[in-house]
């Protein structure tokens, strides 16, 4: 009976190029957007004793494939106090044929920070005025810079404006950001970051609204990337009734577990309001309708996006 | 950066005794009927093309333990066709100080299968009557032989009555359970069955009752095991009114997608008729009141068993 193959983390990496996951979380979120991905609502399993944290499984099936897939995602808060990164996980690639697990991607939770930040990405471009003088991020953390990096990439930005409540988080932000080569300046709070740039994005598990209606600009794109569980809100409430355009990566997680279930819930906002990044990716709908516009992305990430990567990983290691 | 290690389903094998599992699984069942483990509603995926089956996570965290454990466990109806086994799967050890994954259990479903198996024997006498002359086992495939197996053990028995209805398989489940040393004999309809057994295990996939209230004899104990979707279904809905004790694994899983399911939506039985077969294991609860007694225990198969076996082959391993 064979044994079960692992792929490391160091093959994950050598075998998927920036492009490759670009295109492939793109495919993706186009592939839910149309339907065509089989996905139950995640598992959350919130951990208090020993430890505080969080697990969030995913899984679902691209209709047709030949593989499925389920990713396991921890995020552990206080992992920095041990010196490591709060966040770890790993994904399984399953045959659609016979049911069997076929590898198993011990990714360290790469692959969902990665996806994570193509996704992101991919949300910014989707909603972004045309003229971006520099990017804004909310936070400090992994996702702050992974966010950062991959939308000026995309975009072809060089220039960051970061707000974090942690003077000394900040600062080790400035440093890694700039020594990627990027221009970073500090805002000292959310609202000076809002009078400063266009496209904002929000990186930050803040229990409660950071980004307030009356701050933002006529024609700011905000992507909402932080909250993903109801406990936690990055973006006010009446911000979505002033949005001209909402995207979602998924309406049900949004509603359930995003910034937008908040203003549903407060019922500022109907949920039809919403409309599918991943069609909006795929020219079927518009991001942007007019330059003075508030547009909104909001993400929690979606199994389509797991089973994407992990499957693409999967599909190379096998051939080769 | 540490690979993760994968445990073989030979050293699974090898580092578990029967009476490993069956303690296991009864601390499991008890720890679950007092509320200790956290459990989500299990994760179900079913797939249709290229093939159909079905994949179910179950997973969760016995409170204050060091790890938590997800474990996947598919069933593929049509892997006969290939000579493959309908259930594979794998469970993940994770630490429930960082959530990061600790090993792979590589069990290709046995664990799935023997803690079934277990949790079907305690089922068994929890309700069981004084004197039971031979086992009754509906269903001729896997389950219907660890069942009877595991059964008989634990009870001291040697009489095996089956029910099947394919004759081939049938034959093959005789030839099978002779050789393992035990008395079998065959019947041509559940009802004769039910006219000659007073211990009942049900292990079919059927999507419509083949226990009918009417055909029950008094004093009879029924472990329904083999119903785990809202569209199958092994025990007449009215039996469970007839029935003077309940008990399930867990309720909400056994009124979502078990055998009481059907019973609880069709309005013949209110869902607190039902009592916890842990706590019964436990001594808190009877399981049995009279000798006439019909008595139900619906099993649909809990993430506290996984979890209970996972942990143990983990810690084993750990040490070794």
């Amino acid at each position: 009976m064979n044994t079960l193959p692992i792929i490391t983390l160091d093959e994950i990496q050598a075998c998927l190029s920036e492009d490759d996951i670009l295109s492939a979380v793109k495919e993706a979120l186009i592939s839910h957007g149309r339907g065509d991905v089989n996905s139950p609502p995640p598992g959350i399993l919130q951990l208090d004793n020993p430890a505080v944290g969080e697990c969030h499984i995913k899984y679902g099936h691209q209709k047709g494939a030949d593989t499925f897939v389920v990713k396991i995602a921890s995020g552990f808060r206080d992992n920095g106090k041990l010196g490591l990164s709060p966040n770890s996980g790993m994904m399984l690639v399953l045959s659609a044929q016979t049911g069997a697990p076929v590898c198993v991607l011990d990714d360290k939770g790469w692959l969902t920070d990665i996806r994570t930040a193509a996704a992101g990405a991919l949300a910014a471009q989707a909603g972004a005025p045309d003229k971006v003088s520099a990017v804004g991020i909310i936070g400090t953390g992994e996702q702050a810079r992974l966010q950062a990096d991959w939308t000026c990439r995309l975009l072809g930005l060089k220039s960051i404006v970061v707000y974090g409540r942690n003077p000394e988080q900040v600062a080790n932000y400035v440093d890694d950001m700039t020594a990627q080569g990027y221009g970073v300046s500090t805002a000292s709070e959310v609202k000076d970051l809002l009078k400063r740039c266009n496209l904002v994005i929000t990186t930050t598990p803040s229990p409660k609204a950071l980004v307030l209606n009356e701050d933002v600009q006529p024609g700011t794109h905000i992507v909402a990337m932080g909250t993903d569980n109801p406990g936690k809100q990055e973006l006010g409430a009446a911000l979505f009734a002033q949005a001209a355009v909402i995207m979602v990566d998924d309406l049900a997680q949004c509603v359930h577990h995003g910034d937008l279930g908040h203003a549903v819930r407060g019922c500022l906002v109907s949920e039809d309001r919403a409309i599918s990044l991943g069609l909006v990716l795929a020219g079927e709908q518009q991001g942007r309708l007019n330059a003075d516009d508030i547009t909104i992305a909001d993400l929690t990430g979606i199994a389509a996006e797991d089973i994407a990567v992990a499957s693409l990983v999967w599909e190379r290691k096998e051939v080769s």
